[in-house]
C-alpha cells in the first residue's frame, strides 16, 4: 500500500508543503478550487520567491488591542501562512532583526517615529515601507489608524500574492473618494432583486442570534478593496426593515463589519411613517414626520453607533416619495439629512427618477428633475447617479447630470450585477465599462472635467464623496454566481479607492490573485477580459443600441418588445427601427437631449458626422443605408458587429480551452460550461436581433453572414417565466 | 520564523498526517468543518485501528467498467484515504495476499465463485465478508449488481468510520422497501416550500448546461444511505417543469445521480394537459387527455430511460384533479399509471387529500375518500399516506389508512423538513418520531401488523413497496439548514432501507461519523438527539394537543388561530378549548374517528381511561381538573410539560456545552447558537400557550411555575411576514 510521505522537521523547505497540499487534494480533506476564496485563497508563492518573502515577513510586530488591530494580524497570519508555507511569528514589541511592522503611532512604537510622515495620510490611507529603523531592517505598514492599517496588510498581501519584490518598497495611498458602498437589492424574504448568484447572503431568520461566519468573511473581501460601508436591503425598500426587530438583525451585522470599517446603511421607504409610525402622512414638512424621522434615527443610533445612513428610490417606478405631497426630492431628501445629521449619518437620494406621466424622452427625466434642485439639500445628501441617464445598459454616454450639479456632492452608482449584461454565465468584465464611465469627459469646466473629477470632488471641491455598487453577491458558493463575476466585485472596489486606476491593472492583478501569478495564465486571461465587454455590447446592443432586452427579467433578445403598461419599458421606445432607419434622435430635431450636456459634449453627440459610432443609435435615428466609417452601410455594419461579437466569444472559449491544466480543473470546467452558455446566447441574441430587424426592413443579408436558423417568431415564442432576479 | 515540518518518506507513517492536517488548519487551506461534508467527513481514524484497516483495505481489486463501477471506486479512494491517511493501491486484477474485493460474480473474478450464495440478496443487497478465497485474506464486497457493491462500499465505509473490526466480518443486507425516495418541494423559481436550508439545489436556470458538482455530492450522500428515487419538484406543481426544455434540465441531473442508482421522478400537475398541452380537459376519461399523458411519457422515457414516475397531488388544498370531472381518484390515478406503464414507471398518488366543503373532522377525510378505492388502482400505482391523519405534527396517532387498503400498496411519506418542529434551528431529531410511526400497530390482522408492515409489503404480500422523506436540503453550506438536521435526512435514509433500524443506533452511527466516534462524543450527542423530539412535543404540542401553531408559516405558537378562510386551517378548530375544557372529541360520542382503525386501537383510543396520554386531547375532549396518571389535574399537567420541554432544552444546552473541545470549533458555535435560539423559542411556546389557554379557563398557574412575563396581547401581536418556507 502506498503510504504517504511523513512529517519531520527541517528549515526554509515549507515549499514542499506545496506537494503535501496537492497530496491532500486527493485526501480529499484540502480546501477545494470552489471560489469561495475570492482573491484571497493564499496559496503558496513560487519557492524561488518565497524565500526572500519569509526572510522579510517572518517575523511581525503588530498591536493586539483593537478589534480592528486583532483582525489585522489574524489576515496576517492567515495570509503568510498560506502564502508562505509556513506560520510567521508574531509579537507586540518586536525583537529587531528584519522585522514586519504594523501599526499607528500610538499603536506601535516602531511607527511613532513617523508621526508627522503620516499626518497627509488621511484617516484611511496607510504608508508601506522598506527601511531601517533604529539599526533594524524593517517593512512598515503605518497609518493614522488601525483600518488603515489593515488596508496597508491586505495590499501587502497582494503585492505577495502577485509577486511583488518588496525591497526598495514605497507606497503611499488614499482613497480617492469618501464613501465607497455596495447597494444590496436584498429583498427580507431572501430574494435578491437582480440578483443571479443564489439568495441574499443575509439570513434574516438567524439574525441576530447566529451570525454566520460567512458574513466575517465578506467583510474581509470588502476592507481587502477599501470598501467601507454597505447598503444591506433593497432600494425598493420594505418599511419593516426599519423595525425593532430588524433594526436589531442589522445592528449584529453592524457588529461583524464594524472591525473591517464597514458601515452598515439602510434603503428607508419615504412612506415607513405611515406604514410602521402609524401617521397618516409622510409628508416631509408635517412635524410629527419629522419627529418621527428624529426619532427613527436616535433608535438606530442607539443599537448602531456607527450607522452610515439611508439610501432612498423615491418617487421612482412606483416606490412613494415627497413629490406624492407637492414637495421636492430636496425637500424629501433633507427631511433624512436633518434626522441624522446630529449623528452624522447621510442620505444618498438616488437621481433614477422618471415619471409615469412625462412623455419626455426618459433620457431626459433625472437631468430635468434635479439639475435646478442644485444647491437645494442639506450638507450631508449626497445624490446618487447611474453612469449612464437610462440603465444600466451594456454601453451608455455618461449621465448628464455629472457635471450638471456642481455645489451637490453626486455619488456614481454602478451596477455590479449583470441585469443587462448576460446574467453570472456571460463573461464580461466591467472594471472597462467603469473605467470608461469615469474617464468620460464631461467639459463643464473645459477640457479634463472627467466623471472621476465629478465624483471624487475634486472638480467642484467637495470634501463628502461617494460612489455605489450595486452587488453582484448573493450565498452561491461563489459569491457572484460565477468565478470571472468576482472580478465585477473586484474592480468596482478597487476603483472606488482609487477610480483613476487602469481597468487593465485591475484585471492582471485579480486574475494573479485569483487564478495564478504565472504570466501564462494573467496575459490570457486579461485579454479575455478586457475583450468581454465589447463583446457583449457587439452581440446584444451594438452602436448604441439599448434596452432591446425581454420584458421584466431581461434575460435574453427582445427587441420586439412592445406595449404594455409603459412605452419606456418596451425596446420599440428605444431603437425606433422601422423600414427606413433606426435610432432614437436624440438631437435638437429630436429629444434634444444632447441639449443637457455641455456644449462642446453635445456638438458632438448632436453631429452624426462627428458622434462616437459606439454611440450613433443612441443620439441618432439614421437610414438602414447610411455609411459607416468601415465603409459598410449601417445594416451590414450592425449584422457584422452582432457576429463579430459572437466570434469573440469563441475566441474566449479557445483562450480558456487553451488554460486548460494551468488553471484547476474545477474552475476551469465552470468557466467552460459557462463559456459554453454564453456562446449560445450570444447566438441567440445575433440571430433574434438579426431576424427581427430584418423583419422591418426587409433587407438581405450581408454577404457571407449566415441567415438566422429560425423564422422571427420562434424567437418571440420563447418565455422564461423563471429567469432569475426578476423584480417584485 | 517557524517554518513547517517539511516531508520525507516513511512507511506506516501517515497517521502522522493527522497533525499535518491540524496544522494545515493553522494555514486556512484544510477543509473548513462547515457540515457540507455531511456523514462523510472521512477523517483519519484512530492511530491504533488504523493500521487493521490498512493491512485489510490498503489493496483493492475492483473493476472500473461502468459508471457505477468507476463511482464506488472512487468513493472508496476517498474515503480509506481520509479514513487511513494513505491512499489505497487500487487495480482491477489483485496481485493477491490482503485484498478489498469489490465486485459481482460478472465483473470480478474473485467473486464468480459466490454467484450462488448471491442469489438471494436481491438486486440492491450485498455482501461483506472477511473471508479466504485461493488462499488469499480477502474482505469483500460483492453483490448482484454494481449499485449492491456501491451500497456495500458505503457501507464498509461506515464500519471504518465507527471503528469497528472487520475480523470475521459478515454482513448481509438487503433493503426492505423498494422504493426510497426523497420528495423535494421545489420551486421552478428557487423557492422551497417549506425549505429551511436555503433555495433549491436545482440551479434550473443554468440547466442543463452547467451539472454542479454538488449535484454529484448531493447523490453520494443518498447513494451512501440506499436512497434510490428524488422526486425533483413541488407536489404544488407547475406544469411547465414537464415542457421540453424542463425535461432537458431534469435529463442532465438523471445523468448526474444515475451512477448512483438514483431515479429522477417529477411532480405532475394534474391540469398540464390543459395549461401546456392546449387541450381543453384534463378528464382522465377523455381520449385526448389519455393520449397526451401516453405521448408525454414517451417524451419523457426517450430522453430519462429510467425515469421513476409521477408523483401527485391532486384535488388537495386547491390543486387540480380527476374530482373535477366527477371521477375518482383511482380514475385519476390509472390515467397516469396507464401512461408510464408500458416504461416501468410508477404513480406516487397522494392521500394527503380533504375537501374545502366537507364538514367532517380534517382527521377523517384522507380515509373516507381512500379506503373505499382499495383493489381500485393499477398494479403500478402506489397511495402515498402521511405518517399521521392531519400533517406532520410533532406527534400524532399513525394514520387510520394503514392497514385499511391490504390491495394497495401504500408507501409512508415522512416529512424530514421541520415545518412544524421548529423549522432548522430546532434540535429534534426525527428518527424518534420515524421509529414510533412504523413500529405503531395497526391490529389489522392481529397484534404486530405494524405500520412497518404495511409499509413493507409484509402484512399484505406486496412486492412494489415505497417510502418518501419530504427532504431538508437546500443550498445552505450545510445541505440541511443546520448541523443536527443532516441527522433527520440520515435517519430517513436508514430507515428507508430498513424500517426496523432502532432510531438510538441509528443516531448513535449519525454521531460517530458526523462529529466524531468518540464515545465522549457519541454518547452524548445521542443523549441530547433522543430527548429532543418529546422536548418539542413538550414545549409546543403536549398531551395530543396538535396544529397550533402561527398560520400560514407556521412559525411559533398561534393557539389563538381563529377565522380565515377554511376552520380546519385554524387553531380553534383543533384543540376546542374553552371555559370548561379542551381537546378533540374524536370518540363516537364525537367526530367518532377513532371508528377508522382497527377495533383494537379503536377501543383503546376511544377510552378516556386507556388512550395513550401522549395522544390524550388528540381523541378526547376533557375537563382542566380531569386526572392525569401523575395525579395532577389536566391543567396543571399541561403547564408542567410546557415547562418540561423548556428544561429538555436546557437540559441539552448544558450536554452541549460540555461538548466545546470534542466538537471542532465552527460547528460547535453554530450549534450553540441555535440551542439559545430554540431556548428562546421554547420559552416562547411555553409562555405564549400558557397565557392562551389560561385566558380561556381563568385558572391560577400551578403552583411553582413561573406566569408567562407578557400578556397575552403580545403574543398574539408577533408577526413574522417573513418567516422562511412559506407556501406561495
Amino acid at each position: 500500500m502506498l503510504t504517504l510521505p511523513f512529517c519531520c522537521h527541517g528549515r526554509r523547505r515549507g515549499w514542499l508543503l506545496v506537494a503535501a497540499l496537492a497530496l491532500l487534494g486527493c485526501l480529499g480533506s484540502a480546501r477545494a478550487e470552489d471560489g469561495y476564496a475570492l482573491w484571497m485563497r493564499y496559496v503558496p508563492v513560487e519557492p524561488g520567491i518565497a524565500h526572500e518573502y519569509r526572510k522579510r515577513l517572518g517575523e511581525v510586530v503588530a498591536p493586539d488591542q483593537t478589534a480592528t488591530q486583532r483582525v489585522a494580524r489574524e489576515e496576517l497570519q492567515r495570509g503568510l501562512s498560506g502564502l508562505l508555507a509556513s506560520m510567521p511569528r508574531i509579537s507586540t514589541e518586536g525583537a529587531g532583526g528584519h522585522m514586519l511592522v504594523l501599526g499607528t503611532p500610538e499603536s506601535s512604537r516602531w511607527i511613532a517615529p513617523f508621526r508627522q510622515e503620516l499626518e497627509t495620510l488621511g484617516g484611511e490611507g496607510y504608508l508601506l515601507r522598506q527601511t531601517h529603523v533604529a539599526g533594524h531592517d524593517v517593512v512598515m505598514v503605518a497609518a493614522r489608524s488601525d483600518i488603515g492599517v489593515l488596508y496597508g496588510v491586505f495590499h501587502l498581501l497582494r503585492l505577495v500574492q502577485t509577486g511583488v519584490s518588496l525591497d526598495h518598497l514605497e507606497i503611499r495611498e488614499s482613497p480617492g473618494i469618501q464613501l465607497r458602498v455596495l447597494n444590496h437589492w436584498d429583498d427580507l424574504d431572501g430574494h435578491v432583486e437582480r440578483g443571479y448568484a443564489g439568495g441574499s447572503l443575509w439570513d434574516w431568520h438567524t439574525l441576530p442570534d447566529w451570525q454566520d461566519p460567512r458574513y466575517t468573511d465578506y467583510a474581509r473581501a470588502n476592507a481587502s478593496l477599501g470598501i467601507n460601508g454597505t447598503v444591506l436591503n433593497n432600494v425598493n425598500a420594505n418599511a419593516l426593515s426599519l423595525t425593532p426587530a430588524y433594526l436589531a438583525k442589522a445592528a449584529a451585522l453592524a457588529d461583524v463589519f464594524r472591525p473591517y470599517g464597514i458601515r452598515v446603511y439602510l434603503s428607508a421607504r419615504f412612506s415607513a411613517p405611515i406604514e410602521i409610525g402609524g401617521l397618516r402622512t409622510a409628508d416631509p414638512f408635517d412635524a410629527d414626520v419629522q419627529r418621527w424621522w428624529r426619532e427613527k434615527a436616535d433608535e438606530i443610533y442607539a443599537l448602531i453607533p456607527d450607522f452610515g445612513g439611508f439610501l432612498v428610490k423615491a418617487n421612482s417606478e412606483g416606490q412613494p416619495g415627497p413629490q406624492d405631497y407637492g414637495r421636492s426630492h430636496a425637500d424629501g431628501a433633507n427631511l433624512l439629512g436633518d434626522a441624522l445629521a446630529p449623528h452624522g449619518g447621510v442620505v444618498m437620494w438616488r437621481a433614477f427618477v422618471y415619471a409615469h406621466d412625462v412623455p419626455e424622452d426618459r433620457a431626459k427625466q433625472a437631468y430635468s428633475e434635479f439639475a435646478g434642485l442644485d444647491g437645494a439639500f442639506r450638507p450631508n445628501v449626497l445624490l446618487q447617479v447611474k453612469n449612464g441617464p437610462i440603465d444600466f445598459q451594456p454601453r451608455e454616454p455618461f449621465h448628464p447630470l455629472f457635471g450638471a450639479m456642481p455645489r451637490t456632492p453626486l455619488m456614481m452608482e454602478f451596477q455590479i450585477t449583470k441585469e443587462y449584461l448576460g446574467f453570472a454565465t456571460h463573461l464580461v468584465y466591467l472594471g472597462s465599462l467603469y473605467e470608461e464611465a469615469l474617464n468620460a469627459d464631461t467639459h463643464v469646466n473645459g477640457e479634463g472635467s472627467t466623471v472621476a473629477r465629478v465624483v471624487d470632488g475634486s472638480l467642484d471641491g467637495h470634501t463628502l464623496t461617494g460612489i455605489a455598487g450595486v452587488a453582484n453577491i448573493g450565498n452561491s458558493r461563489t459569491w457572484s454566481g460565477s468565478h470571472f463575476d468576482q472580478a465585477n466585485w473586484y474592480a468596482f472596489g478597487r476603483l472606488a479607492w482609487n477610480p483613476r486606476q487602469s481597468a487593465r491593472d485591475i484585471a492582471a492583478e485579480w486574475a494573479a490573485m485569483t487564478f495564478s501569478p504565472d504570466s501564462e495564465v494573467v496575459r490570457p486571461v486579461v485579454e479575455m477580459m478586457m475583450a468581454s465587454r465589447e463583446a457583449a455590447v457587439d452581440y446584444m446592443t451594438p452602436l448604441g443600441l439599448h434596452h432591446v432586452m425581454a420584458r421584466g427579467h431581461h434575460y435574453g433578445p427582445g427587441p420586439w418588445v412592445d406595449g404594455g403598461p409603459r412605452a419606456d419599458w418596451t425596446s420599440v421606445y428605444y431603437h425606433r427601427a422601422d423600414r427606413n432607419g433606426i435610432g432614437f434622435d436624440r438631437t435638437r430635431h429630436g429629444s434634444n437631449a444632447v441639449s443637457q450636456y455641455a456644449p462642446a459634449v453635445a456638438r458632438r453627440f448632436g453631429d452624426v458626422a462627428r458622434v462616437p459610432e459606439s454611440l450613433l443609435l443612441w443620439f441618432h435615428h439614421v437610414p438602414w443605408d447610411h455609411r459607416l466609417r468601415s465603409g459598410r452601410p449601417l445594416w451590414d455594419e450592425l449584422v457584422h458587429h452582432y457576429t463579430r461579437g459572437v466570434r469573440q466569444v469563441q475566441t474566449m472559449q479557445a483562450t480558456w480551452d487553451s488554460l486548460q491544466g494551468r488553471v484547476d480543473a474545477p474552475r476551469h470546467r465552470q468557466v467552460a460550461a459557462f463559456l459554453r452558455i454564453q456562446e449560445n446566447e450570444a447566438q441567440w441574441w445575433r440571430d433574434a436581433s438579426v431576424a427581427y430587424f430584418q423583419s422591418l426592413n426587409g433587407r438581405p443579408m450581408p454577404d457571407g453572414e449566415a441567415p438566422p436558423p429560425h423564422p422571427l417568431a420562434y424567437y418571440q415564442s420563447l418565455q422564461f417565466p423563471f429567469a432569475p432576479g426578476d423584480g417584485r
